[in-house]
């Protein structure tokens, strides 16, 4: 076991008609003036929008709010809100959305104290302070609820990078699951893959980190578990709320303790993909290529693939384990070749120069350009 | 799953060769004058003290000294270490030790904010703020390197309580395992049952918290696992430095998550016994009555009782688990009756009256005096 810390100051506020008390708790943490950051607009309709503008109110808190964060969020969307924020002078920030909202709501937080804030994308510039953060979620998946992490989209330079900060966790965060159950079923499972995936980029460089590989199986197990519960009854309460926590938890930094920073190749060659083609989902597009990257580097761990291949999939080898994870995946009506995102063999050397721009891509083996064409065509 | 708030601050520092780093951690959270409190001596014989001393002296810290803080750790001797802490003026607390020095140390820093410390056990006022709490843990299992209680004997009342506090959480802990490397088998080993327990506490309320029973499994497995490594080869790191973790993991909020507070009878019940048997080791006694709880309370939640006998100890029935968990405690050589610890039939009472001193017991079941004397009795 690698040594290692751990620190995640992050506040959760969990369960049933939660999202009211997000007033209180900005007030409490000293906000006063509030940028509320929302997507496209399904907050109005299932009631969370008016929850949260009520609470605000009679917190007596003042705000003002940024609409039309889209999915795969983009760079020129957050430079736009940092303009507002900076003009209005706000001193908290609010995420009401999933993933795309959350990210863009911390990068803002943190680029009204930047130059320029791709320069940090690039690691040019160091992110040591923020707006403090405040969430309420509306989808789970990406983990940004409870993790220092934001995915953004360089459009112009199709690059989709992260950004890693201990100022990006979020202050506190506010997770109702029956928010979620107004949510198209493919969403459920796109976010369902993103977080077993999450899990998955620490596993696999595991050897001697027991306690938190058999943490990592029992948040495996247990997201799809509950995907395949949900898919029978969208609407259960207790499958819902414990996959949104186990969605939490994939990426908060336990499931990777010890196991230095992961290797999350397959996220970054994923998003080199997303930049290439915005119109994929995260989730979908990890659940076609993850099978593959599994495929491809069973040998350079193979007693921790055998064992994954045992542990969440019941399979007596690593082939089988990745059979039944693709069936898994296409019983949830999620894509699970290249072709069906409509991507063709042409497309891979796009996506594999998008993903070289990242910089190095793998730990458990740093992945040539001709590793990363193979991956992409496993998953064709 | 019942609506929860997750929030633990603790910043966890992990690993070989990190005892040098507290006199940092201690500085950049703002220290300059600390309260080191100790045991009866084996930091100095194992280097940790001189570490330490280096470490706050490089990071131009001044310090005083409390040592001699025992097992089972008493009123009398926090209220003295109070009383040095404000006649020196620390701003800081650093415990050095287990379980016991770390409680304490907790105690001495609420405790120089109260008129009377006790009050703050009997919840007649409310710990709302504490001086820093910094630790180097020496023994992993109580957990209190990363929770928000502290647990302290009244000798005269015959009182071993809890007092919970979220100022309580130490700002950051340090965990060296090769420091645990050259404790008594005994101690390892009540330290394992100590965090298993912590687990199990937790564990038996559950029924549809999927995600937090199926990582209280994964812990209770690795926790035995770890210990049977150890068993057969005490100086292996790996195995150290996960039971460690694990450890660290059980009473840390996770393995609690939706599932209120626990059902702390057992501890209590324990603790009743070593506030009237000061003698008898925290974890030593809670592998004696955990077992006798569990064929007490089997058919209060009896589809959970039975996966735990499943999941933990490949058992076909609660019996049989039980048996089981019997076998592996007597397998690491500690006591799985009350006639081991040196307690017999007619202490019961004695035992029982401290143990209602506490207040109601039980979650699952309130128990009544009936009810713990025929635990006790099992456990015979």
């Amino acid at each position: 076991m690698d040594n290692f810390t751990f620190h995640n100051p992050t506040r959760i506020i969990f369960g049933k008609e939660s999202v009211g008390q997000i007033g209180g708790v900005i007030k409490e943490a000293g906000g006063k003036r509030v940028l509320l950051v929302a997507g496209g607009g399904s907050i109005r309709k299932n009631g969370v929008y008016d929850t949260v503008a009520r609470s605000l109110k009679e917190a007596g808190l003042t705000w003002v709010e940024a609409w039309g964060v889209r999915p795969n969020p983009v760079l020129a969307k957050a430079r736009e809100i940092i303009a507002l924020a900076q003009k209005e002078k706000v001193d908290a920030v609010l995420a009401v959305g999933g993933g795309s909202v959350i990210d863009t709501a911390k990068s803002v937080a943190a680029g009204v104290f930047l130059q320029d804030l791709w320069a940090a994308f690039e690691r040019q510039v160091e992110v040591t302070t923020a707006l403090p953060i405040f969430v309420v979620l509306t989808m789970s998946g990406t983990g940004s609820e409870m993790d220092p992490l934001a995915v953004l989209t360089h459009e112009a330079d199709v690059k989709k990078w992260v950004l890693r900060s201990p100022a990006l966790f979020p202050v506190a965060s506010i997770i109702d699951p029956t928010v979620q159950q107004s949510l198209p079923w493919h969403q459920t499972v796109n976010g369902a893959i993103d977080a077993m995936t999450h899990v998955m980029e620490f596993y696999f460089l595991g050897t001697w980190e027991e306690t938190t590989m058999a943490l990592d199986e029992s948040l495996m197990r247990t997201i799809i578990k509950m995907t395949h519960l949900l898919q029978q009854n969208p609407l259960g309460y207790e499958a819902r709320a414990n996959l949104a926590w186990a969605a939490s938890l994939a990426l908060n930094g336990l499931t990777g303790v010890g196991l230095r920073e992961g290797d999350f190749a397959t996220h970054r060659l994923e998003t080199a993909m997303s930049a290439v083609f915005p119109e994929i989902a995260h989730g979908a597009g990890l659940g076609v290529l993850f099978p593959a990257w599994i495929l491809y580097m069973k040998d350079y761990n193979p007693a921790t693939f055998a064992r994954w291949a045992r542990e969440v999939w019941e399979a007596g080898s690593v082939e089988e384990g990745v059979a039944r994870m693709r069936l898994t995946f296409q019983g949830w009506d999620a894509p699970v070749t290249l072709e069906e995102l409509g991507v063709s063999e042409a497309d891979i050397p796009a996506i594999v120069a998008a993903a070289l721009k990242v910089g190095i891509l793998g730990r458990l083996k740093e992945l040539t350009p001709g590793d990363l064409s193979a991956i992409l065509r496993l998953a064709l």
